[in-house]
Parts: structure tokens; sequence; C-alpha cells
């Protein structure tokens, strides 16, 4: 039916409206993997879908709620955005195995195993000590590989990741970071990391979040694009997409939800600093998704292919989505 | 590839194990639609579904969960049966209409409006005052209607019944109950409720709880069977299915939750009595799963016509859900 290739931001927290929807029509996102939850409980996270439900029944001619592949295709066809659900953090999970099926059955695809703190399955990039996946975590990666929830180590700290990526019987995501050898923040990834990420076919997605960037909300499109070609050069370009973490409309008090939640009364700033303490603004050339001409554009003029820069726009993840949404099959474990 | 008629039963309560798991298969009954809940919250509610999703992976060979009308088809291809989930109460939705959308997704395809007592939807058929659907009650009833949930009036009270069968733009069941005509229980329905129901396309499930069986547990095949007849003869043979309310293996603790759950330190006998207090003892004719030839040799021994034997057996519930169980289209507003 369509010959143009898929456009999929594989992580968003905007504070969607008729706007955003707009806005992501506009940018021509056939697919988006948006936040439910950083901090909720099952009963919490749920409120959330209840939420997206709204959305859709609202927005019917915009937004439809994705759970395979094939729905990214039918969004293609029918003009419209595919949204998938994922959580930054297990904590919707509680302490209950049986939760990673259910939340599975609610549509969800994606599930940090930490977001920046110690959780019960791992450790998170922000704590001192890394202690590698836990008990649960292990049982708990085996059940998300069964049922089909991609484990994504995003704000995982190093070692945890690694075993994360070496535990799994499927490949696993990072799906909104940078390699550290561009830009040092602690919330990017080494090239140890990455290496052993996509060696077993797991994906990266890169980050416009400008504490994820070389020169913050100042970086350029073109040093952004070359980062990427490097990428593509040391990891494979078909291991690569697109995670922006736009975070469009939210005020501050959201930021300090994602950075402390219930956990600390003192505030603690994350990548920002007390001087920077709210989402920073995003670079010129990708300011909300009605710019992802400009990064088609960026990438088409580092010298990737054609076939490099559609997969990094969409292709890959929707290759990722195919092979990792369903049940694991006999084939696969 | 099979032209054997689909075989269904359309309430049971069972303490499931492989042992009941097995009788099912050699009852061949290619559906049955289970209770997940009588007073459990959401959150409780859940448990209840992780519990199934682990005998799903225990014994795929024997059952799978069942979500459309096309499951039928299948689980008669493959030689198991097709589980569909359903709460007696509609204690897990809590006050939050959006908690419809969210059972639906989560797989559960009928809903009691009220399970003997008042509700926040509507009246139970042991209230002395039946003042008809709530205001919650219609928002509810019209929210299922959207997504595809199917209005259970099993254990509500007559006012609320023809109010629901009214208000509903769908039609409706009634699960598990018989003619009080036949037996004046207080769960039975009266002839007004029956025509009502079944002038809209509603369906009955014949039960085989003692309680609502004239004669109790010694009420006759003959009996059981002449009144299906004379049912069908009133309301059509293609209204009319069964939900035997079969709860096997049941310890009295379970009686007492349906009957009590936690809200009354007394405890209330329901249709039985301080004599008689736990599950009554099945007719000898139908003690378990395994006797559903039985049932469908008597029903043939009455006159009715091997097309609405077929129909009573299953094949009137196959077209229900296949009408009933997605969402509204314009056409069915």
């Amino acid at each position: 039916m369509t010959t143009r290739p898929p456009r999929i931001d594989n992580l968003q927290y905007c504070n969607v409206s008729p706007k955003t929807f707009e806005q992501i029509r506009a940018g021509g996102l056939d697919a988006v993997h948006v936040t439910i939850a950083y901090h909720e409980s099952f009963r919490e996270m749920v409120l959330r879908l209840e939420e997206w439900n709204r959305h859709f029944e609202r927005h019917p001619d915009l937004i439809f709620k994705g759970t395979t592949a094939e729905d990214v295709t039918r969004a293609q066809e029918s003009g419209r955005t595919a949204v998938f659900f994922g959580f930054q953090n297990p904590s919707p999970i509680e302490d209950d195995i049986g939760l990673i099926e259910i939340c599975h059955q609610l549509g969800v695809r994606f599930m940090q195993l930490t977001y920046n703190n110690q959780s019960l399955l791992a450790t998170g990039c922000y704590e001192e000590e890394d202690t590698g996946l836990t008990r649960f975590g292990k049982q708990a990666v085996a059940e998300m590989n069964r049922v089909g929830l991609v484990v994504d180590m995003s704000h995982s700290a190093e070692r945890s990741t690694l075993e994360a990526i070496d535990h799994s019987a499927r490949p696993i995501a990072i799906t909104h970071a940078n390699p550290d050898w561009w830009h040092p923040a602690r919330r990017n990834k080494s090239d140890a990391v990455l290496k052993a990420l996509t060696a077993r076919g797991g994906m990266l997605g890169f980050s416009l979040y400008p504490h994820h960037l070389a020169g913050g909300t100042g970086c350029t499109l073109e040093s952004f694009c070359q980062m990427v070609a490097e990428a593509a050069d040391r990891y494979g370009a078909e291991n690569l997409g697109i995670g922006t973490d736009l975070c469009q409309d939210q005020p501050d008090s959201v930021v300090e939800w994602m950075r402390v939640g219930r956990w600390s009364k003192v505030i603690d700033y994350g990548e920002g600093s007390a001087d920077n303490a709210g989402f920073p603004p995003m670079p010129g050339w990708f300011t909300d998704n009605r710019d992802w001409d400009n990064l088609d554009a960026g990438l088409r003029a580092t010298g990737l292919s054609d076939a490099e820069v559609d997969g990094i726009m969409g292709g890959n993840w929707l290759r990722f989505y195919a092979e990792n949404f369903g049940p694991l099959t006999g084939d696969a474990a």
C-alpha cells in the first residue's frame, strides 16, 4: 500500500493534547512509544492507561493504540500514528512477576528495569554501587522474554546493563541515550555497553534530550548526525534508531516527579543542577515533532546511505517490534 | 474444519485444577465462561487474572484464554477449551468508568451490574427496595455497550433488570438463572423479564445450581428439559443457552465469600439456609463437566429439533459472542 519508509520515535513523554497529536502527524510519525509510568504503582499506572484510552476515543482520526508491528503499517495506511506504551521503571509490576504478563496484556511493550535508582530488579545509573541483576531481576527478564515485553536499560548502570544483555534470551533496547564517547553524561552509554547491546541484536535509540547532547541545547544538527554516523560505523546502522525523549509542554513539576518520585524529601537534580533545575530548551533544529524532516535531512547529509537513514528513522524499530513484541517461540529461545 | 456444533457453558465457578480441565475436555466443552470476581477490588481481581494466566501457561494443551467468537472455533479445531472471563459483580470497576475499558482490554467479556445487593450501578435481587439503574449505572451500561462488555443481570432485581434491558443499546444476558414459573426461587426470573430480555435479542442461560431447580438436588433431567422446551416455546429457542453455575470442588468458605464478601459480619445464607449452608449436591445427571452428553440427550428427548438443541448447547452463545464482544459499530447503535 505505502512505499514511504516508516518513521518512529521510540521514546517521548509529552504532555499530550490535540496540539501535540497534530504535530506528531505533521512530523510524519507513524509510531511513537510513550512513557506510561515513572514511579507509579500498578493501580496508579492503570489510571494513566485510562487517560490514554480517552485520548484514543476522542482522537481516532489522529492516533490509536499500537501493540504489534502490523499496527505501524496500519498507521501508515490510514494516515494516523500508532501509540505504543512503555514504563521507565518497573514500579508498576511491584513485587509480583504475574503483573508482567498483565501489563503486556494491557499493551505495554517496553519496561526499564530501573530508573536512576536501585529497583527490585537492577541498579540505576545514579547509584554508587551497581550490583547487577537481582534474583527477582533475573526471573523478571525471563518472564519479559516469554511474553514479549522488551527490556529497556536506558537509565540503568553499567554492570546491570551488561548483565541484562547477557541474561536476556531476546535482544534488549536502550530506547533513549547517546554514546558517552560523544558526550560523557551519566545517562549516556559506554562503548562496551553499546557493543554488547548491538552484538546481540539490541537497539539503541538516540536521545535529543539536551543533557544527553554534546553542547546541550546548543548542540548542532551536524554534530548530532556525525555522532550517529560514527555509531553506525561502530555498531551497525541496523541497530540504531531514534528515541528523542521529547518532554514537550511538561511543567517543571513533572521533571521533579521523574527525579524524586516519592523516594526523597530532598530535591535531586538528575542531569540538571540547582541553577538549571527544569526541562532545558530543546535544540533549535528539533523543538517539537514538526522537525522530523530536519533530522532526516541531517542524517542524509552525513554520507549514510538512504537505506541506512530509512532504517534509523524507523525501519529498524519496526523490525525490532516485529521480532520482540510477541510471545517467545521455540526458535527464539 | 469441524462440523460438530459448539458446546458452551456460559457460567462456571469451579475450583479449577488439572482434573477439572480434563473433565471439561471430556465433556466436549469448546468454551466456558468463568467467574473472575465476586467482591474483589480492581487490584484484587487482577490477582485472579494472574492465576488464570498461570493455568494457561501450564495447560496449553487443554485450555487457552478466549476473547472472541473466533476463539471458540479455534478451540474446536485444536481440541481445547477457550476460557472466557466475567465478573458477577461490578466491584472491580470500583467507582471508575475508565476501568470498564481496561477490564475489557484484560479480556473480561461479561459483568453483572449487581450481585444480590445494591451496587453502585443497580439493585440486587435480595434488596427490599429496587430503585433501578443508578446514575453511574446508566453511564456504565453505555460504556459497556461501547467497548463490548456484556451486561449480565443474573443476580439483579426485577426493575433494575428491566431498566438494563431497556437502557442497553445492545442485547444483554442473564447468564445463569431459570424461569420462576418453573421454580419460584428469588434468583429465578419472571416471565416479564424473560420476555423483555429475549425480545431484544438477549440470552438466558439455564442454571443447574440446585437452589435454582424445581425439586433442588432431586430435580429430574426430564423436568429440567421440559422446562427448557417450554421456555423455547415462550421466548424462542434461539435466545436460550446453558450457564450451569457449576461450583465444583469449592470449599464452603467460597460460598460464604460469595454471599457476604466483606459487607457483613453476620452470615447471610442466600438461597440456602442455616441447616443447608454450603454448596448443595448437584443432581445425579449433572455432577460435573463429564455429564454434558446427558443434558444433550435429555434436550433431544423433549421434541426440540436438533437445530434447536444445537443452538441451546452452544450455537446461540457463539452467535451472541460474535455480535457482542467487539466495539459498538455505527450499525449496532
